[in-house]
């Protein structure tokens, strides 16, 4: 977590960098790690996805790269001025608050150049998005379980008990989840659940209440925040942390983004990732020892399948095995399907089952 | 609102009705409106959707038929259950749950027909699925405002402030928004937003503070729990609504849906809908007068124009004459491109301006 002077610390000294360049009569530059996929590796020993040892240069000799530092010297100024004030904005609003710059030249010319350069930004200077207060558009999913938080708003300090002081819909992380702190907790472990109507089953059922568990909903593909709060779960209160999903490739995916981080945001994998979380379900063994309904793998699902036997992420021997069961048997089920053994059954058996078997419980 | 029991009789009189026929020899059969978009009306008193005079008949007198009104009387059975215990269900639980059910003739073969007989019975029993203790898979959305509510959840009754007591991220509305109870309210008016992106300005902003707005997020396409509860602060708290989106055809849906129903739920529409909702901008006249930062219309939203011209919730001189000054400036907006002319001109300028030309402020 970088404090909001360090944040602004950095960017400055981009800026700084800059100036030194002209001032001793160089064309100025700024060296980035190259952001293609060949420069993408994954790190066996920190178990996620990194840049390679290949940079790129970005250069004023020409006007296109003149123009691209020019930019960058802008958005520095404008996002040290929001540290300072303590304000904070999306990266929507600052590609049109571009506009209102006093040089055309500066201003982007689409979002997807505001978007670039931020994360360039994020890249260089080592310092998240959420530091420079560049909050995303998506917010986190929530949270249910034993944990008592502290939250940092911009009204004032929250003191919330996220089982006791939330409704049934839990309590809503923020945007910016390093606002939280942890004050006192009896979690055991965390429970990272795909979706909606899953995640209202454990909490209807008191799973989080029965086994001291904190669920956080993912709501598929989870935001930047979910990641993060969960890998501060991991990290901070040292607690296992396992992921629920539906039984198909889409869902190892959610599973993978979690645990390993994307190659997107493979300069974020140690601010986002959480290696150590483990894949509870639904396995493709769950589908046969439990004989859940299930439907047949579609053409694309077998293909989302095959690559993910040559994802460098999932070469384990648990993922190979289960994933060439799966295109054994060609079924996919859902985590709902548990349902056809009653409503209490991934409460009273599956979960209990499962995490034994994990150790967790 | 139908209490536990209410909606519990109303299944149990359906049940009831296939007896009685049953016992009188007569072939036992269920009534319900033609759910066709020819059997639609838009209901100028009522301001929304309602079906038309036409009706169909569900008669056992076919194998298929029969087979229909057998899967109706198993549901019955599971939500007449379900009341009783006090659990509730998603759709898609249901659907999986009938394959534990001891005739197979009875469970469903596909979600569609689970999701389809809810509906019906909705329609027949007049009661909401949410009374049945049907929950959507989709949540609602988050509010923030002057507002303390009580809410009944399954583990105790939370007292919360939704300024006070929660985080940046607001109350998390919960699925059925029934559950809540208004204590006590400050609000002059409230407000709905699309994006969550404008949700944070606001908030961080202190427009909730500054006017004792209610600032509800809809997220797109708005949850049903977040609709229900909008128009429970028209009706109960008795505050003007605004809904403020992006300026195209697709946003002016967003706010059709909030204000008239939609056809898929017409029987929903004096539950769900709120016909004195006004949409506040983003409006083509704004595009124009505030000079905002716009792209052109593709052609998707030229036809999504000319079908909104077309559609009776749409025939007011006010959308005839915006809808037709967008097609002839050709240009879109979207709500935070207000940003090019600062972070704060939304809140200081833009939406008191508009709020005093509506009389709300």
């Amino acid at each position: 977590m970088t404090t909001e002077s360090d944040a602004r610390d950095e960017l400055i000294d981009l800026a700084a960098d800059f100036y030194d360049q002209f001032a001793a009569g160089k064309i100025p530059e700024m060296t980035l790690p190259t952001r293609t996929k060949s420069n993408i590796e994954y790190d066996e020993a920190s178990g996620v996805w990194t840049y390679g040892d290949r940079t790129s240069t970005r250069s004023a000799n020409s006007v296109r790269g003149a123009r691209k530092l020019l930019k960058a010297a802008y958005t520095i100024e404008f996002l040290a001025n929001q540290l300072d004030d303590d304000r904070s904005s999306t990266l929507r609003e600052l590609y049109y608050l571009s506009e209102s710059w006093d040089n055309d030249e500066a201003q982007f010319k689409s979002q997807d150049e505001s978007n670039d350069l931020v994360e360039d930004l994020e890249i260089v200077t080592g310092v998240t998005r959420e530091d420079f207060h560049m909050r995303p558009e998506e917010s986190g999913a929530k949270v249910m379980g034993p944990l008592e938080i502290r939250e940092q708003t911009n009204r004032g300090d929250r003191e919330i008990h996220c089982q006791l002081d939330v409704g049934q819909g839990g309590y809503q992380i923020p945007n910016n989840p390093d606002t939280i702190e942890f004050l006192d907790n009896d979690a055991e472990f965390v429970l990272c659940v795909e979706t909606g109507g899953m995640r209202d089953r454990l909490v209807e059922n008191g799973f989080d209440e029965a086994h001291d568990a904190l669920v956080v909903h993912l709501g598929g593909q989870p935001a930047r925040a979910t990641r993060r709060l969960t890998k501060r779960f991991r990290d901070e209160l040292d607690l296992p942390v396992v992921v629920f999903t539906d039984g198909d490739p889409w869902s190892y995916r959610i599973y993978g983004s979690v645990a390993y981080g994307s190659i997107k945001s493979a300069h974020l994998s140690k601010y986002l990732a959480t290696p150590e979380a483990r894949f509870i379900g639904i396995q493709p063994e769950d589908i046969v020892e439990y004989d859940l309904p299930s439907d047949p793998l579609s053409d694309s699902d077998i293909n989302a399948l095959e690559s993910e036997l040559e994802d460098p992420r999932f070469q384990t021997d648990y993922w190979e095995e289960q994933i060439e069961l799966q295109l054994d048997i060609g079924k996919k089920s859902e985590q709902q399907s548990l349902a056809s053994r009653g409503l209490d059954f991934v409460t009273d058996t599956y979960l209990p089952e499962r995490l034994g078997e994990m150790g967790v419980l």
